[in-house]
């Protein structure tokens, strides 16, 4: 670090440097990387002389300028007019090994040079000698502590499994033997959103609210309010770029790649495996690089397998909504893919050697319909009345299990190696305005999709659970707590208390003088609570039925993301890396390091651990 | 099992059934023990013909019933008079091998014989040929995920260390390697209590909302309203019990035991380690079980360290409130224990060689005060005002980490081996009246007090860290959400969204039909929330101030306990052990088998992790 700095200082001291540019470049602080991970490394000067000024990178001490393809020049990129300003970015950079790499950019001007110096942590990525290994990242999408445990409760309440404080089963996700603790925040906020947590897994680092796998620059200003049908959007589509793991190990391991999702297939959580935008809202923009690519960074078809909502975005294009009047859906066909519309063409799609060789399910448009409504269950007062108006005329919607075995299916056929992303996205969108059954039976259309990805670790003869490593976990918290059971037959009874209530309670507020006898007083509770367990019988289709007396009781403080860390579990090959408190980025990071290492030796540790194992609650 | 179960079925059917007596095992269904670890065995026998009914024992198919010692036998246990009823409690009962056991109860009277069985799961304990090793388990009442982050986001972003979403340095509890998930249902409730959770982890039993160390039975609708001072407490201290992690190792092993607390020591956390009672309530009575022990069950004193708060219950002791006199300080100084009672006589005591061999130290009635109003710091407008007659006279109140390396210079004097529970108490006793600042502040003094012990297990040379298992988790949660970040300049900000507050925001039920373009809405925000990050600065002793401009905003859904999950985070010899989700109940079976092993190979493993480590943020 210090040689480096050193350069940076010689560089700006070599000339007057009293008026010199004002130079950036465009990368995080804590920016890391794979080796041969592709990124755009845009360089920023302002206050200038003029525009002739010119651009020198310096990498580890070597001036690489003259052998880098020529960079993309802009002009004027800034808000202010009348100052002159230059950025080079130069388009699909990478770093071939590993270690700490110094990027110094040195601009000189008439009146002077100005630099600054980025320093660059890269992780080598080598699959030599190696067996290949899949990769399955579930994302229940807000699915922090108390949402995973929600769906606990109910799915495994049923007939009495719930009891004493103990239960019979639990969740597919809450036996996966590893757990750490996965901290969310944006690089912008303590409180991220979907788009720059998917930013921080998918390609190891952070990025603000908003955004898919780019950095800010400083043409942002002008993408204000930028539609995928408006002529602006091209400033937010030009935003320095960093390459995705589904993207990375396409390209270089020919991994098959997937995204299975209840959302719009554009929607953040799976456009951030493979969109780049300053605006997560370009959906139609999204899709098309899901197509084209991003010509010189990512080559198109970037997935083999695209499943969920958002129809429209790819058959619904005219100029004025996107640019242009492409038919995707129909491209993606003559490119060799499979496109089905409904459950029903889903379900009949052959496996095995006969399975798509690519695959592309579009069942609705925008999100596709919650759990809790595909099992035509009837939502209790307070949340929306599930009418066959509000499936928007698409009648036949797959379950997300259903859907992630015909993904796994594709992208594993002949014994391909994959990575697949799957989301429970409503999850979220559910928890957003309050309603309960919706959120947490979708918790439980997730946990179905877990065991889908489970049974084919374990149970997959030429795959086996050596070679596919499994991580379910939330892209980042809402604001659902677990107040208790409650007795739906008592008048009035309350079991979802919305951002919108009161919660009823007498308060003192706490005189440490008093002490003990006269602690605060947690008196009150919302009509109905009651203690015990919840009763759920079974309903349809492996789902409970929501009509028993004993329910969960649930509230939510916001209709908003929060700022707590989320659980993760891990299982398969290397997963033990998955433990202790970790950022989300490092998601990435632990995930390439089991792809490209053997994991034998801590693979081992499971049956260690197994050796000691206690008296168990089942004996 | 069969075989046992026939066994039963035999005796059940031995005599004409018909009228036979109802027969009771007051245990739980999954009841689960260590080898040798003393329970009562309480046989509770109704509609019964007359009282001359008889009780017959037999365990794995053998009849021990004249083996047995002889039981408590007592008459008309339950509410109704006119029923005949008779128990047996056959006190400090175990099991001397690992294994299932069945225990069969035959009960005849007059017209038959009734019968139960309860099958008991049992762990093989022994430290035969084995190391000692020593086990601090530190439990931040109410501390849930987001209680945990939020002592990360305000002691960690002093002087700009949280930025661009990552932290220059973590919490303590945070560095731990492992982590686990616990879930904390009481045997009666979803949401669990203090003292119940304690029974949890200390016996490896669950119990009752309130409960500490024993079990439910007949005589408990006698106990209604028992106080300290009432005649109807025999029949809340009657209650089949369960021997704790701490009795048990200190009765068996020689080890030293001891808790400390920011609440009275006598609270239902500290309680969990040596008080066994239907209600947690009877202070004085716990207090004296602390001295005297149990006869029969625990010898006292039952603990060799004794730090916190609960004076009154020790030193203000009469017949009306206790039924006794006595002044148990001075008892304990008989009995070779140091008193002390304030911050400066703590800290003065020696180290080494010469710390005391047993300590005692109340440093106020009813529970301490809290690290927020102990730094003196001014508290926000809707929190208590902290003034000085608000620390009851007590104004010399030692921190919570100052409290633990006493009891740790004491338990470990001369290379003893020792058993420890560490509580911050007030993160949830603030937690209940929704006092933000009170919360948060004592994360931050819970966590300097994980650092004490942290610094003994890696940097004591005779203990090593090898040789002491650290645990940090929580006995429940609360319902605190992270909401984001306020600016507090913004005239009426709002840090604290209180459990009697409206969440302001506009609320559009999620209509699916509309699709992703009409998704809920998210907006509504409290006056002064902001993005970015906190901004605190150093204040006193090591606590950041609250009179930066950004602070951390949360908000409260009630002001009772919730049904989440926590989080565990284990360091030492078997932490690894404690990892994915598990009951709360298994912490008690985990530590013991760390306890009861040889642990190396485990431990090899955090080793084999570290040589896969990822490119660290801070390269």
């Amino acid at each position: 670090m210090k040689k480096s700095l050193l350069f940076g200082l010689l560089g700006a001291l070599a000339l007057n440097a009293t008026a010199a540019p004002t130079v950036k470049i465009r990368l995080p602080e804590r920016f890391r990387l794979l080796s041969d991970q592709r990124f755009d490394l845009r360089v920023e000067a302002t206050t200038l002389a003029d525009t002739n000024a010119t651009v020198q990178i310096v990498i580890n001490g070597v001036d690489v300028t003259a052998s880098l393809p020529a960079p993309e020049i802009t002009f004027n990129n800034d808000a202010n007019a009348a100052d002159p300003d230059v950025a080079w970015t130069y388009r699909s950079y990478s770093f071939p090994n590993g270690g700490v790499y110094s990027a110094v950019a040195n601009v000189t001007d008439a009146s002077g040079t100005g630099s600054t110096t980025s320093r660059i942590g890269v992780q080598k990525f080598s699959q030599t000698g190696l067996a290949k290994k899949n990769y399955i990242l579930y994302i229940g999408d807000a699915m922090g502590t108390a949402y995973r445990d929600s769906g606990r409760i109910v799915a495994k309440s049923v007939n009495n499994g719930f009891r004493e404080g103990f239960y019979d089963d639990w969740q597919e996700m809450d036996k996966m033997p590893y757990t750490g603790m996965v901290m969310t925040y944006a690089s912008d906020n303590i409180t991220p959103d979907s788009a720059n947590t998917a930013t921080a897994w998918a390609t190891g680092n952070k990025t603000i609210n908003g955004t898919l796998n780019v950095f800010v620059d400083n043409t942002d200003s002008k993408a204000a309010g930028a539609s995928s049908g408006s002529a602006n959007k091209i400033y937010a589509l030009d935003n320095p770029r960093v390459e995705t793991l589904w993207e990375y190990l396409k390209r270089l391991y020919g991994y098959k790649a997937g995204i299975v999702t209840t959302a719009d297939v554009c929607d953040a959580t799976p456009a951030g495996e493979g969109g780049h935008t300053l605006f997560r809202s370009l959906l139609k923009d999204i899709a098309k690089q899901y197509v084209d690519g991003i010509p010189g960074f990512t080559s198109g078809p970037e997935f083999d397998v695209i499943l969920g909502g958002g129809m429209e975005n790819f058959n619904q294009r005219s100029v004025a909504n996107s640019g242009d009047t492409r038919n995707l859906p129909n491209e993606l066909v003559g490119l060799g893919f499979t496109y089905v519309t409904n459950r029903t063409d889903l379900n009949a799609l052959p496996g095995g050697a006969s399975a798509p060789d690519k695959l592309i399910g579009l069942f609705r448009t925008g999100n596709m319909n919650v759990a809790f409504d595909k099992l035509g269950y009837t939502r209790p007062s307070d949340e929306p009345t599930n009418t066959t108006s509000g499936f928007g005329g698409f009648l036949d919607q797959p379950f997300l299990d259903e859907m992630t075995a015909k993904a796994i299916a594709t992208l594993n056929k002949g014994g391909s190696n994959f990575i697949l992303m799957v989301e429970g996205a409503s999850i979220d969108k559910q928890s957003h305005p309050n309603n309960a059954a919706g959120v947490i039976w979708d918790v439980m259309e997730f946990d179905k999709a877990v065991g889908v990805g489970r049974s084919f670790g374990t149970n997959n003869p030429s795959q086996k659970n050596s070679s596919t490593l499994i991580c379910v976990s939330a892209d980042h918290d809402q604001s659902m707590s677990i107040i208790g059971a409650v007795d739906v037959t008592v008048a009035n009874a309350v079991a979802n208390t919305r951002s919108q209530s009161k919660y009823p309670r007498t308060i003192t507020l706490y005189d440490p003088f008093i002490g003990n006898n006269a602690a605060p007083s947690n008196a009150g509770n919302n009509v109905g609570e009651v203690s015990g367990f919840p009763d759920y019988t079974m309903g349809v289709n492996g789902y409970p039925a929501n009509t028993n007396r004993y329910q969960i009781c649930v509230g939510f403080r916001t209709g908003n993301h929060t700022g707590s860390s989320v659980p993760i579990t891990a299982e398969g090959p290397g997963a033990a890396l998955f433990n202790g408190y970790f950022d989300q980025t490092d998601i990435f990071f632990k995930a390439a390091k089991v792809l490209s290492s053997s994991t034998s030796t801590i693979d081992e540790f499971q049956k260690a651990v197994s050796k000691l194992g206690i008296v168990g609650q089942n004996y």
